[in-house]
């Protein structure tokens, strides 16, 4: 593997504001954090927020590549790790400790950590002296090949996940693939299953691509992993830059998000299901629904849920006592939706997903009933 | 006075998403609201977000406007009235009544009311669902001619005023004088300070006919105040589109608000200085702080606090066993700081208003000494 890292940039429709950023993609990338921002940015007074378990791991390197570089470093952050912090009162916590240590417009938050970490630090971000920089280093590899690029920073409320946040874009997301040696498999399966939906979406040569190389990947390649962390990234940043507030084509990125929210919301979520996996669910149950439409053929289908099945992941939502309309009602309830009108990604076949409003109530109805 | 509204249209700098929105400007343009959304956004499904004194007065007609447009209008959701509203767990009470209202992404949210209603309902618009459009109805005179228009959404926080927000700008300002004969005098007045501020800042002509028209204006003459309200919103209007994210020249604004807050926060936030008068004790404080440093003549303190006097403005600190010390730190710890330098606007005579951040802090420390 190169030692040089790769530099992604994500380009942003111009305003007064230059909003386009890099993402630097590469192994032991952490320690090359405090230049990485120095280069962009200049010295500046930082404060990270991590969570206990990344902060137990990464934390110190990532302390000690800052004052290397001769940024002045706050006392961190430390957030309970787990999805059920990215609620109102972690948000409060962390706009009152960042506004204790007198950060001031100039200063950076540097997010450490997963998805979770990443989107609430955003948040926090955004709203600190209305809109502070900050930085995303993300440590999970759902993390980094999804939710650190993009801008998109929020909590969950009880009537729906990342209901509550904003459309805010690091100035820098700094991707040490190395990171991924303390994840554990079973959260390494659920982000890869973004990486599949990237091949989905538009790419079928990547989903080819996941086909020969997901399960190296998994067992630790670490020039697959760099490979499928690009391609990921690059993927999004180009939708991204094509349509930052999801007014057309970003609704293509939650392709198996409609189904896999509504899965996870009915289970509370809780570690029954991780984001991944449900988003994994729900790519085949999408896959279902543009069958059952006649929008493609049923070996789609199978395909990619022998994929998904080969790389450990699940392919039908979990034993529950599931209620369908409570589950047609979360569905409903998604953001994506205009007007009372549901928008729904589909397939016309691996690589071809569109999105559309036009889908019969009963239609969806029928793939709940045939699966739960 | 003529029927046909004042339209003076914002331009901000352009980008993906349309940013530029209309300020109407009249007398009896709320009964016309619910067109002029039309007019621009279509039919909607709207939630007026008001506080109680405001939606007894001004709700029902509001309502009206907009069912006879066409409008679905949801339940309207009402705050306590008063500065100790902008609160975490009043803008959390906001969110979860919108998103109970099963809110979409084209829903309107509409802030009536004064400053308070209109920063917490655009943070609440800003944050619901990754922001929602909303539309501001300003009724007191200072939001009229300030708060409403620009963006700047917030809640405080115990470290400080308007400490968390965002910039968010509204799709509409819908300003009707007439809702000024429910307002009270002292309030009438403070609204006024932020008006003579735009005199002070870059147009000495518009601070003349303030001296002149001044007293006839609070004592309720109709032309008058649509004149001031125009002048303002359009000099406002004029900055904010030069420099939306206060990176320069917006900072302008803060004329007289820095010592302000610092006065504000020392009394706890209450009645006993309204903002409208601490920014009229400000601009007098700012402008002995120019005297006193040679930046302008003495007679233009003189000039500025007899006119303020004139008005029933109060031109020095209230009573209060004030802390120098801690009304420096107040002043330092202004979201307008950067790297713990503090920026002030200072003048070089009236109407050359100045942005300046290198100020001997014993120069300060002595204007505070001499008028507390």
């Amino acid at each position: 593997v190169s030692a040089a890292p790769i530099i992604q940039p994500v380009t942003l429709a111009a305003d007064q504001c230059d909003r386009s950023y890099d993402i630097i993609i590469g192994q032991g990338t952490l320690a090359q954090a405090g230049d990485a921002i120095k280069q962009r940015l200049g010295c500046r007074r930082c404060v990270i927020v991590s969570d206990r378990n990344v902060a137990a791991h990464y934390g110190t390197p990532l302390q000690a590549s800052l004052v290397a570089a001769g940024h002045h470093v706050f006392e961190p952050i430390t957030i309970s790790a787990g999805e059920s912090s990215k609620n109102f009162v972690t948000l409060e916590l962390i706009l009152d400790q960042l506004l204790a240590r007198r950060i001031d417009r100039n200063s950076v938050i540097i997010a450490l950590g997963g998805g979770v970490v990443g989107d609430i630090a955003g948040l926090a971000a955004a709203l600190a002296l209305r809109g502070v920089p900050y930085v995303q280093i993300p440590t999970t590899l759902l993390a980094q090949v999804d939710s650190s690029v993009g801008g998109k920073t929020a909590i969950d409320h009880r009537l729906g996940k990342n209901m509550i946040g904003a459309f805010y874009q690091p100035q820098l997301v700094v991707i040490d693939a190395a990171s991924l040696q303390t994840l554990p498999r079973r959260e390494l399966q659920a982000g890869y299953a973004e990486i599949v939906k990237y091949g989905l979406i538009n790419d079928v040569t990547f989903f080819d691509w996941c086909e020969k190389n997901g399960s190296l990947l998994l067992d630790g390649d670490t020039e697959k992993r760099l490979y499928a962390i690009h391609t990921s990234c690059a993927a999004k940043a180009a939708i991204v830059a094509a349509d930052e507030r999801e007014t057309g084509q970003r609704a293509l990125l939650n392709l198996g998000h409609t189904f896999g929210h509504a899965l996870e919301s009915a289970l509370g979520f809780n570690d029954t299901l991780l984001h991944g996996e449900a988003v994994a669910i729900g790519c085949v149950l999408a896959s279902k629904l543009s069958v059952a439409l006649g929008l493609c053929q049923a070996d789609v289908t199978a395909r990619i849920a022998a994929h998904f099945a080969a790389c450990g992941l699940p392919i039908r939502p979990p034993r529950h006592n599931y209620n369908i309309d409570q589950l047609m009602q979360l569905m409903a309830q998604d953001k994506k939706a205009m007007d009372s009108t549901l928008t729904l990604i589909l397939l016309r076949g691996i690589g071809q997903a569109f999105v559309t409003k036009n889908v019969d109530a009963s239609a969806i109805r029928e793939i709940w009933q045939a699966v739960i």
